[in-house]
């Protein structure tokens, strides 16, 4: 004998393989779900089901977009400088930028960074799509902003020597202590960053 | 102009209702889906909208069940014994009982617990229909299974209180330390209860 209806089952096993969801937390979920107004649940599934048909990838710099539209909004805004190309890891990173408020510029998507563990190598990433972006011109400066991890390292430094025969300024977003942070529970790499970054005041 | 496409928006507010889900989690849940292969997406939505048209309450003990049967399995099942009921708050707690495999009696789910400050009544639990089921006669035992918190003791008390004209004997779980707690880390209540219950050895 199951020990619960089939249906709940189910919605537990769903909700089991998202990340940081454990069966504990899938369970309270979804009883949660089953306990809510109907139109909880409801709303949840029309929004997953119109997650896929709805939305598509920039052409440009393979940022999320909607499906009737080849560019994002940010590569067909005309107001930013698109002789900077910021290129990050995932979506994510460009909302985490653009609420941060402060560049101007445009943004790549690689989707991913380079993980030889994961077999992730260049050719799974929207590396190609990148050169080609800096080989058509019109590029100054291409920012990195790659994590602060051994993958976003290595990503870094293969963008580097991959554009090194371009005549364009390649940066790297800073390391040093997190603002608000507390020094004392810094871990030692970024002290040792933070020291050999250290700027006149 | 929106940071995120509409449909990716519209997921991330439908997840933060979630209880335990966050401003963060829900765009991390929301980006995951999104790059996960459809099905991950496509069967949470199916389950979720399953969960309502193919699930019901049981008649007898109000426990979930099958939308197409008046009893859960437990009610069902003539090898359960029928003279003890164990009341719990939650189906969740059912399944915690279950789990634990040593109990082989009937429930009865009261779908929360007394709290006047949330507003919460004896009218608004399936107390009467406990009683009924008491009135009924054939019942020996009611193990009343609320939570150890102010809500489930109240709750245990008002119960006890009500079904004191029958005979019928009413226990309570034990109160004491949890297998593989830590003593140092255990709190002043749940020591004390545990003093106060200790048990010849």
């Amino acid at each position: 004998m199951a020990l619960l209806p089939e249906p709940l089952q189910r919605l537990i096993v769903a909700l089991e393989r998202l990340p940081g969801v454990g069966p504990k937390t899938a369970s309270r979920l979804a009883f949660f779900l089953l306990k809510a107004p109907e139109q909880v649940s409801g709303e949840l599934a029309e929004a997953l089901k119109d997650l896929r048909n709805a939305t598509g990838i920039c052409q440009t710099c393979f940022n999320i977009t909607l499906v009737n539209r080849p560019q994002c909004d940010i590569c067909a805004d005309a107001q930013r400088d698109e002789h900077i190309i910021c290129v990050v890891e995932d979506p994510m990173d460009v909302l985490a930028i653009e609420r941060a408020g402060a560049f101007q510029g445009k943004y790549h998507v690689l989707h991913g960074a380079l993980s030889p563990i994961e077999g992730i190598g260049p050719e799974n990433l929207r590396m190609r799509e990148l050169e080609e972006r800096v080989k058509a011109g019109n590029i100054s400066e291409i920012i990195i902003a790659t994590n602060p991890s051994m993958e976003g390292d290595a990503t870094a430094l293969y963008l580097k020597k991959q554009l090194a025969d371009y005549s364009v300024r390649i940066t790297r977003l800073a390391r040093g202590l997190p603002v608000g942070g507390d020094l004392e529970y810094t871990d030692q790499t970024t002290i040792l960053r933070a020291l050999a970054g250290r700027q006149d005041m």
